[in-house]
């Protein structure tokens, strides 16, 4: 048993298990669970399925993000609290339970996944939940890779930026916004390094420019936010959008997984 | 109709009314709410609450704290769970509210009670979820004051260090840890002013030092967070403490609030 996946969705859980054991002869073992809701018997389910297995690595895949990006009030109150849930509670929750075995077998790897926008903008208007909570993420992790250093255990934060995901809704893959194979490629070289980390160069080029020029880096991102508001109400209203800007949400990569799997967490965020 | 008081505990939010109402002959309406644990019911019932009042300040005061530095592992899963609601979801949950109406009315103040932890130290290690729950404050603060000053509403994060509190746990009354009479009245002087602020001086004066010296900083810091934990374990199991550090873990004010109000939230963190 190699890998054991975490997830929503139980077709793309099946097919997500068949495909690593096909391509890849890898064995996994599934566990169903919806990670924006999940509740105190399927912390206990995702516990037994650990039963009798070594976890070298945790990997937080598990995000939201928005719809596109929007004003605090207009967010359902469902849809935030489910946000915090999957983005704040259930990384925290898995490292709870996976951080006394690696512990204990005195060696092991968490892999939280943030985002650039907690580390590239002090804030970031009509993403605030969003934003906040990625900035938990990274403040977590960096708290417990101190908790944890001394037992020969890692916690790291990677950043990602723009991706072309789903649910990063980018009109083209691009220098700047790679397939999601490329962050992957450059992720696994920086696995166990630094505890915050931009894994991909060309986002590392853009964050120490956002970080060079603070003010303009601001004025910039909040431009491409309050734009692609602008184009995907006007999508929505049917009208054709005025703005000429793309529409470019900072990824939050969409996956979600205990060291890997996949399961898409969107949610119209609107009430 | 001057304060509208949210909190959990029904007779401290009696005896709260009746002191501003004798003391200071201010008018209050209460609302009984557990912001650890609110659901859908509880948020509709904190809006009929406000409903015909022009809210002029909103002040998130509500939270929790460790009963002592500890490791992720050993917290309790109910536990992280009202840790998240009341220190991430509450705020965010009423900033939602209030901000619609303010923005209407073209002015008014959020205030939200942060930590100086979320400033101070990159990393909080034993205090992990706190930690990170108060940057997630940090963040959205810094967030909607963004997106609401256009409005004429602005949204500010107030950071405490060590405050004699209940929940602090302070020896003693200090330099650096004063009565929380004197650090609400420096706070009363920044209101509406920077959008993250440490308002007591000799507040400000420490975090100065730990950003001068930010390693040196840190390891004292982490120096006081892990004796405190051995000191409060020690007593737990009935031994003397053989660590001879005070134990002082930084403060988080433990008053639960819309405008006021009082309502201590603490729990025994360990399963």
């Amino acid at each position: 048993m190699n890998i054991l996946l975490v997830a929503r969705c139980k077709d793309r859980l099946a097919s997500c298990a068949a495909e690593l054991q096909d391509k890849y002869g890898v064995q996994t073992r599934t566990c169903l669970v919806d990670l924006q809701t999940a509740g105190p018997q399927d912390w206990a389910r995702i516990e037994a399925a650990m039963q009798g297995l070594q976890i070298g690595i945790l990997l937080n895949n598990a995000g939201a993000f928005y719809e596109h990006p929007d004003y605090l009030e207009t967010l359902g109150q469902e849809w935030i609290q489910e946000h915090l849930w999957i983005n704040c509670l259930a990384p925290t929750m898995l490292c709870k339970m996976v951080l006394p075995r690696m512990k204990a077998r005195g060696k092991g790897l968490i892999v939280n996944i943030g985002s650039g926008i907690a580390s590239a903008m002090p804030e970031a208007p009509l993403l605030s939940v969003y934003g906040a909570a990625k900035t938990y993420v990274d403040s977590l992790s960096r708290s417990l890779d101190a908790e944890a250093a001394p037992y020969g255990v890692r916690v790291q934060n990677m950043w990602p930026m723009f991706v072309y995901t789903k649910i990063a809704k980018l009109d083209k893959v691009s220098f700047f916004g790679p397939l999601p194979d490329v962050w992957a490629a450059a992720a696994m070289w920086q696995l166990g390094r630094d505890t915050c980390i931009t894994p991909l160069w060309v986002h590392g080029l853009a964050l120490s420019a956002l970080r060079l020029m603070p003010e303009t880096g601001k004025q910039v991102m909040k431009k491409v936010l309050y734009e692609s508001r602008e184009k995907a109400l006007a999508k929505q209203n049917g009208a054709t959008a005025v703005s000429t800007a793309k529409a470019a949400a900072p990824a939050g990569v969409q996956v979600s997984a205990v060291s890997g799997g996949t399961a898409a967490a969107s949610a119209r965020h609107r009430k």
